[in-house]
């Protein structure tokens, strides 16, 4: 018996102060995702991006797994099927990159930013969706001319089909 | 929109060093925990009990979920669905254990011993199989009390219905 | 230039169930780990073991490292020179293990058995101090007879010699 | 017995990619933060900033702490006095961002990106040293202002001294 495991799909971006923009495509985004059969990995936290890209996929009865900072359920989103309790704050950041084939990046913060450096550092491929020129300038130069972007929703999923 | 947490069940047991009486008694475990309609959680690894009980949970259809101390998903077994790389070794057993809303330890070495010692601290259910009047002296003592022991699978199935 | 790296002694044990016994004595090992030249490594927190070994080592000029659970020093004891923040919770007892040379274990509950475990897991010397015949008997086998026993601080500053 | 904790002044920049100017400033930049009394703090390794700035620290007599991404010492810096072993690979980036009480940036590649976004997150004061107008841009706006921009190493240090 051989089990194919399963495409892990990474959505980073901002919890608390993530934009309505950010929320509303993180969406559309999640229930895409589901659609494809993917496995949505993300944040797991019941704000902003993390929260809206799980209910968009929940929405497509896709599975969900939230890697949470905190040790217990609490602060779990309610889109979330399997939380992931690390009790470590912000060094999961490293497991979000490490567990993701690909990495998607919907709006922008410190965390997020900490994830895309990694995600770098350890060859992810990156698809920037709803980022500014400073944003794009700088990850296109750390990562060398590897970094994606997407100017929708729908580009994000075909880059994704071409990337796994 | 709510989506009930699926509930998460933990099997800790030797890698390398299992002995033949714990992988099938881990295999048929994990089958039953399937059938229960439970997530299974563990180390991941394609070694000795985590590595049967994944097995015999996907003979059954069910979830499974690996947390795995690599960075990469070589040595993940074949019956792990959702592969977590932590990248950060046996620092991932905390994560193991906080993820799980039961525990259920299926024979014992120095890595499995650090998993019940980490629940009991956590107040997390423990169920021990296969282990010997030593190591569950020991453990009835750290926890108080507060340990569990099944003589038989369907002993600690019937303890985890009663738990969860 | 080459620095030769300073020997680590860990000492771990209790915090706030340390008995009174259990912090004599660690205050009297850690002052005469000081005497020695070592440098003290403990969990960092001003409760029970972790703040008695601390303030012995101080109290005889020694560099004492805290590596806490916290994302803030406000845990600290007051004998830590250097307070390693990991905000990582318990996921920190494998940093304790990896960094010690030497491995004294002074009383015994469920955060200092996991911490035992991974030091037999990862080969690191140990010493029990301060322990019952159930706790020596089970880390006895789960060692395959590894671990040292101290009847007495001189007996295990002793040890630390032999060992190092 | 009050001890006051010492002041940690952590050190950022790249490993293997570093340049020969990244290498020589850290040098002189971890000779300066000894001979203020300051403990040392980087991600240890014996390669690139980290190397230079740990030699530096040693030859004027300084503390100097490095926080290892590896579970043993080999690839430590000979300039490391107290090599914090956390097997945790880029994990280890938050520990060592939340022990620095500042944190100076010399050079800049992905592993420091994500050092630098952590610092922003977790309020850390941070001194970019070394580095170009897209970077410095990109930080000035995650931070909304707040990272420092040094010109020389006397620049640093006296920023530093202002802050703690």
């Amino acid at each position: 018996m051989k089990v194919k495991r399963k495409t892990i799909v990474g959505v980073m971006g901002p919890g608390d102060d993530a934009t309505q923009s950010d929320m509303k495509t993180a969406y559309t985004l999640g229930k895409l995702i589901a659609e494809n059969g993917w496995v949505l990995l993300n944040g797991g936290r019941n704000k902003g991006v993390m929260d809206a890209v799980s209910k968009g996929a929940k929405s497509a009865g896709g599975l969900t797994i939230g890697i949470l900072p905190s040790d217990t359920g609490e602060i779990a989103s309610e889109g979330v099927d399997v939380a992931i309790l690390t009790g470590m704050g912000d060094a999961r950041n490293t497991v979000n990159i490490l567990t993701s084939d690909v990495v998607v990046v919907c709006g922008m913060n410190p965390g997020t930013a900490s994830e895309v450096a990694l995600a770098i550092k350890f060859n992810k491929p990156i698809i920037l969706l709803q980022n500014d020129t400073i944003t794009h300038t700088f990850f296109d130069k750390l990562s060398k001319g590897a970094v994606h972007t997407a100017n929708s929703v729908a580009d994000a999923i075909a880059l994704i089909k071409s990337i796994i």
